[in-house]
C-alpha cells in the first residue's frame, strides 16, 4: 500500500492511498480517514462509505463533510472508488456513464470481459476491510456500511449477503430492487448475463424476499430526487422490510435532491447512528 | 440576477447565482447559503467569505463545511469569485495562476489593460453586499468577512479600508504583507504599477502602520503550510498588530497545510466568533 496525500483535518488524518488489488488485479485507490482518538493507541470502529455511479474515493472526501463527526465519534471512515479503473479494464461499450468505469455496482462479474476486473463485490466485503485492519488503527471487527445511490445498493446488499460482518447499515436513495429499473438491469445483464437468479443475488429488496436479514435499517431519501420513482423505489424497500419484519427507519426528507449537498446533511446523523451501534 | 442552481442543504438553500456586474463589466458568479432561520420572515447577518488564487465561488461551497454551522447560528454565507472572468478580461500574459484570472486580490487596479475588469475591492465591498440585501434575506448592516489565503488579504484590507463596513473580520492563512512578498509584488506590480504608496493602501500590514484600525481579529494559520514564511507571513501581521494594539488572536494550528481540508476544520469555530459579535 502507497500512501497518495495525507492531510491533517479536525484534528485527525484524512489520507488517499494505493494499493494493488488480488480481486480487482489493478491498482486501487481509497480514502481513509483516521479521527484523533487514534493517539489513544485504541483500535477503532471503522464505517465504509461507498458512493454512487461515476464517482470516486475523492467525491464524498471532499464533499461530504464526514470528518467533524468522524472526530467527535472516534469513527474511521473509509471510501473506495466505485469500479477497477486502468489500462486493460473493460468499460461501457456503449460509452455510458451507467456501467463499467466508476459504475461497478459493488458485485463480482460472471461475464466475459467483466470477470476479469469488476470484483468490487469481494474487494469491498474482503479484501479491502483486511487491508485497513492491517494498516491502520481499526477493529475490523466493529464495521459499518452506508451508500449512497449505487453505493446504497452496495451497502445493503453486501450487509445482506454476509451475514454478521456488519453491525450498522445505512443508506442515502440506494437502488433498492436494481433488477426491476433500468440502472440495474443494464449492469446485471452486463456483468452477471440473462440468469436472473444471479441478479436476485445482488438485489436488496430480492434477498430480503429470500430470507436474507439484517437487524435493521436507517435510509434517508430526498423527496425531490428526480431518480426516486424510477431508479431507487424506496417504496419497495418499505414493502420488503415490512414482510420481512426487518425495522426500517426511511425518512423522506422534504426538498432534497440526489446530490451530496443531500448526503452532506446527514451524514452527520447517520455516522451518529453508526457509533451507537459499533460501540 | 439569475440562479444557476439551488440545492436544499442542512435545512437551508446553497445557492449559485450569476449578474452583470456593474463595476467589473462581466457576468459574475457567486454561491449564497441561506439559512433556515430563514422561514421565520427575519433579515439574517452575512458573512463574505473570500477564497485564494486559483479558486472560483465554488471551491468552498463544495469543500468548505459550513452550511452546518451556518445552519446552526442562523447566518448567510456569501462566497463570490476571485476575479472578474470572461471573454475580454486579461490574463497573465505570462500565463502564471498568480495573476489575472482567479487571481484578482480585491483591489480595483489602475493599469491598463486591468482597470478595465479588474475592480474587486469595489465589488467586493460595495456592490454585491447591495445585491445580496436587495435579493435574498439579509441585514447588510450586519456583515462579516472571512478569507483564506490571497482571500485572507482580501479580508483585512477590505475591513482596513472600509472602516464600521464589517462588524468582524477573520482569516485563513492570509497574505498579511503583500509588498513584501512574491505573489502581491507580483500582482500589485501588474494591477496597481510602481506606485509604492498605492500598494501600501491594499497591503494590511501597511494599512495598520498608517493608523487604519479593526476592533480585532482572529487568524489560524497551518503551521505546516508551505507558503507560510514566504508567502503570508502572519509573524509581521502580529508585529503590526501588537505596536497598533489590535486585538490578534493567532492560532498557528500544528500540522495543518494550506489546503481546504484546513479551512474546513476551523471555519465552523470562525463562524461561531462571527456570530457572536454580528448579534
Amino acid at each position: 500500500m502507497e500512501t497518495v496525500s495525507t492531510w491533517k483535518s479536525h484534528g485527525g488524518v484524512q489520507g488517499v492511498y494505493r494499493h494493488k488489488s488480488r480481486e480487482t488485479g489493478v491498482d486501487m485507490t481509497f480514502s481513509v480517514f483516521v479521527p484523533p482518538q487514534a493517539k489513544t493507541g485504541a483500535k477503532l470502529p471503522v464505517v465504509f462509505f461507498l458512493s454512487g455511479l461515476t464517482s470516486t474515493n475523492m467525491n464524498v472526501t471532499e464533499k461530504g463533510e464526514y470528518r467533524a463527526a468522524c472526530a467527535e465519534l472516534g469513527l474511521i471512515l473509509v471510501a473506495p472508488d466505485t469500479s477497477p479503473r486502468g489500462e486493460g479494464v473493460a468499460g461501457d461499450p456503449a460509452g455510458g456513464w451507467d456501467f463499467g468505469l466508476g459504475a461497478g455496482f459493488y458485485l463480482d462479474a460472471t461475464e466475459a470481459p467483466y470477470a476479469a476486473n469488476y470484483r468490487m463485490g469481494s474487494y469491498i466485503a474482503a479484501e479491502l476491510p483486511a487491508l485497513i485492519g492491517e494498516h491502520f488503527p481499526a477493529d475490523i471487527s466493529r464495521k459499518g456500511i452506508i451508500g449512497f445511490s449505487m453505493g446504497g445498493h452496495g451497502a445493503l446488499t453486501l450487509a445482506l449477503r454476509n451475514p454478521g460482518a456488519y453491525r450498522s447499515v445505512s443508506a442515502f436513495a440506494p437502488i433498492s430492487a436494481p433488477s426491476r429499473v433500468a440502472w440495474g438491469q443494464k449492469a446485471f445483464a452486463g456483468y452477471l448475463g440473462q440468469d436472473r437468479d444471479a441478479w436476485a443475488r445482488h438485489d436488496a429488496c430480492a434477498l430480503i424476499g429470500h430470507g436474507h436479514r439484517v437487524a435493521e435499517l436507517l435510509v434517508d431519501q430526498g423527496d425531490l430526487d428526480s431518480f426516486l420513482h424510477n431508479q431507487l423505489r424506496p417504496d419497495l424497500l418499505a414493502e420488503a422490510c415490512a414482510q420481512a419484519e426487518i425495522p426500517l427507519t426511511l425518512r423522506m426528507q422534504p426538498g432534497y435532491d440526489h446530490s451530496f449537498y443531500f448526503v452532506s446533511s446527514f451524514l452527520g446523523d447517520h455516522l451518529r447512528w453508526h457509533a451507537e451501534r459499533l460501540g
